[in-house]
């Protein structure tokens, strides 16, 4: 397999074309950094986006809802997804407004969408899902019910095309710009887990697994 | 004008409910306290989106970027969009894979979308996006070259359709589960602004503004 995607009218970047990249270890990394993508699909000719946990097992995204829920339908029904995961790293102030920017770590994945209906192949994407989003919890819980499973829908996104964009850099001025009397540079953004809180359920005797430790103050 | 945006077939909130409001005040609020727009469009019939930065005002939303994008090309030509913000709150610890969920604050709109091209509109519309990702920071800035204005693409999305979701809870637990050795809970994930960082041409008599300085450790 190549490393790098093929660049297709999809997945060329235009614009600012030295932070792209079609390379696989940037594209896997971006989305294993992320929890949260960006699915769009079309329903009657219109787009829609809507946000979903995800998991990646390889060259294939997994996306889980509701079965009964449009995204689930909607995916199964028009086989075409677009995915974005964007971690959003800092704004970038420059010394005029057309060179403010931000600086991120976004991918782009385009690829045909299936539902996944076989129950070995369905237990397996939902595993993805769970290791991917709160890894080590799924060995704690107990196995799931025939109805939860039937419940849940399971889609499938073959990475076919792919872009990655990287922006981590100090403003980029115009020479004239740089005397005059303002400050300029980057305010970082972070997004990280906190502390874990418990629920009233919890007895005293049990305490949060070390997976789940492992988690706590972590940079996404 | 209504509080509340008309539930249609594209906004209507068809999952967990009770999390649904349509109302303009968390709307609003939500779209105010995000900073990056996830944008959906349609090309050539298959659907992509975008992360972008973005700025409301009243009961439109306002994009911009290089004015030959392919987001602005075709958002100028298909005429359509779907936004989405989403905040990522926390991730939800249940004692099922079922019921393990997240927290999150999230807005889709639904609207027409034309290219702004009448340059007060344009500037108006820029000032805008300015003040709502960087507060202040315009008015410390010289005014834009006509050459960066015509370079860059902005695009208004009316809100004809609109609908949040809101999440903000500990375990929905079968009472089954409740007994099981298994902590649960919530694992909050806080997206914040750390310190400004200046770049190498700031000068030792130039402070960041008071504006700036207040965006400092805030908490999106």
């Amino acid at each position: 397999m190549s490393q790098d995607y093929e660049v297709t009218k999809q997945n060329k970047i235009r614009q600012i074309r030295e932070k792209g990249a079609y390379d696989r270890d940037t594209v896997h990394g971006i989305l294993d950094a992320g929890l949260v993508a960006h699915v769009a699909f079309v329903q009657d000719g219109e787009p829609v986006v809507v946000p979903m946990l995800y998991g990646r097992d390889g060259e294939t995204l997994f996306l889980h809802g509701a079965r009964k829920s449009r995204v689930i339908r909607l995916l199964e029904k028009t086989r075409r997804a677009c995915i974005n995961v964007t971690l959003l790293d800092g704004l970038v102030f420059a010394r005029s407004a057309f060179h403010s920017s931000m600086n991120y770590r976004s991918v782009t994945v385009f690829g045909p969408a299936r539902l996944v209906d076989d129950l070995d192949a369905k237990k397996h994407a939902l595993h993805v899902i769970n290791e991917c989003t709160m890894p080590g919890r799924r060995a704690e819980l107990r196995m799931s019910h025939d109805n939860e499973l039937k419940m849940t829908g399971v889609i499938a996104v073959d990475i076919e095309a792919a872009s990655a964009k990287v922006s981590d850099k100090m403003p980029d001025d115009d020479l004239d710009d740089l005397d005059a009397p303002v400050w300029g540079g980057v305010l970082p953004i972070e997004t990280r887990f906190t502390e874990l809180l418990p629920d009233e359920h919890v007895k005293e005797s049990i305490e949060p697994s070390a997976a789940l430790r492992a988690m706590e103050g972590k940079k996404l």
